[in-house]
């Protein structure tokens, strides 16, 4: 077996990361992947920095035992918290989710005014308005913890009227701000872009960064020589922590592509 | 140090155990009392049996090195799911917090129909049914899984809109149904009593087991000679596996006891 027929390792605390399996699946689906959703301990985004570098490590760990080439940190928390630690102690390329971020929000926003929604945990940290000051200080960041919403897409609750309240509330403080642009900065929350779209009635960009965590997943593996040159699909395994059948069923719903169930394990 | 000075150590996944230590220390004020949340954890409600058992046997083994003359299971998931376990591993004795809940739940019903409020994986385990089927098979159970009222509770969103509109939710099929009596078989659920009864209207008997739990563990320690003699009220020791600081603040809120903060630490 050549490395380049590794699969990518991917981890989240949930069902959220399948936003990210999703974008690869569609611009490499050639590729094999492991997917590990930490169920036992999620959600993260309310958990502790020093928390969230223990579980990515551990999470990181089991992945490394099921020869990965590369690694994606689909989770947002742990991209924030944990992407210097796991990078000084892997041999593998490590991928988070919001690497590219920066840039691609930048590109998009003329007003110069951001909206940033993120578990308790990614906000508190600070992490996106400081990469902002640092590489586009002429943007303005207005950051939103939404605590609730990744338990609410845990739970199928996108479309309960509870999630349109928290969502009005939480996006409140947005309104009448001149902003073109929110970064979902949880995987969970394009699972609700809909909703969150229908709240900010103006035109705004919602930007998921799983698309761009793809891209710098294919271009990585391109500058490698480790794109996988097989003809056929590429399989999925689904491993967690805990009740890995239930992710197993999620990941239909949340795939929404049914020959999915034909190549997972 | 004799045994009977040693402290009382309480586990639970968050701050819904508080809602025990709240009991306890109105029942036995000259205890010790050694609290663990497994806030890395947390919520256990969603989770598996499997994991659930091994969560609870790690949080035993870690008070068990606290010096500890006995084990109340605060949380309702756990002590569903692991008590028998827990029991043939500690050599001390372990109370959960639904002992003596078939006997109080009789005692307050006259029709003879109850609702059980609980956690998914409370309910999804027929936990209660079976008890109540066995000891009092007269008795008609209702149970309704409320997912969402712990991570509610844990934001602090008591008397909030959403809390509202999923009790309201919840509780839906229990109307037209000749209840008397809800079992809050969830620690977390005393904290959003008021929040039930304003949705109930008729007259219902609440009940929180952390009340029998209390006594029962008072009896326990009668019965072994190991309540503590000391004049001085106990100590209250807080331990979590995530952000210590964070659930010491809770307690305040949820102990609503104010010269408790001079015996935390």
């Amino acid at each position: 077996m050549t490395l380049a027929s590794s699969s990518i390792g991917i981890f989240d605390s949930g069902v959220g990361g399948f936003s990210v399996v999703k974008t690869i699946l569609s611009l490499l689906p050639n590729e094999n992947i492991v997917y590990y959703g930490d169920t036992a301990r999620m959600p993260y985004g309310n958990k502790s920095k020093e928390a969230i570098i223990r579980f990515s490590l551990e999470n990181a760990h089991f992945l490394n035992q099921h020869n990965i080439k590369l690694l994606i940190v689909a989770c947002n928390t742990a991209s924030v918290h944990a992407l210097e630690t796991l990078r000084s102690t892997l041999e593998i390329p490590v991928i988070g989710i919001i690497d590219d971020i920066f840039d691609v929000v930048s590109k998009n926003t003329n007003s110069r005014h951001i909206g940033i929604l993120g578990t308790k945990s990614t906000i508190q940290s600070g992490f996106f308005e400081k990469g902002f000051l640092e590489k586009f200080p002429d943007i303005t960041c207005h950051p939103i913890a939404c605590p609730l919403f990744a338990t609410l897409v845990e739970e199928g609750l996108e479309d309960h009227l509870a999630t349109k309240i928290l969502a009005e509330e939480y996006l409140g403080p947005l309104k009448n701000k001149p902003i073109d642009t929110i970064l979902m900065a949880c995987t969970h929350y394009p699972f609700i872009e809909h909703v969150l779209k229908r709240i900010c009635h103006q035109q705004i960009n919602f930007i998921n960064p799983a698309f761009s965590c793809a891209l710098k997943t294919k271009q990585t593996l391109e500058k490698m020589g480790l794109l996988n040159s097989q003809s056929e699909p590429g399989f999925l395994k689904i491993y967690a922590s805990n009740d890995e059948q239930s992710l197993k069923t999620h990941a239909s719903r949340f795939l929404e592509t049914p020959q999915i169930k034909s190549i997972f394990f």
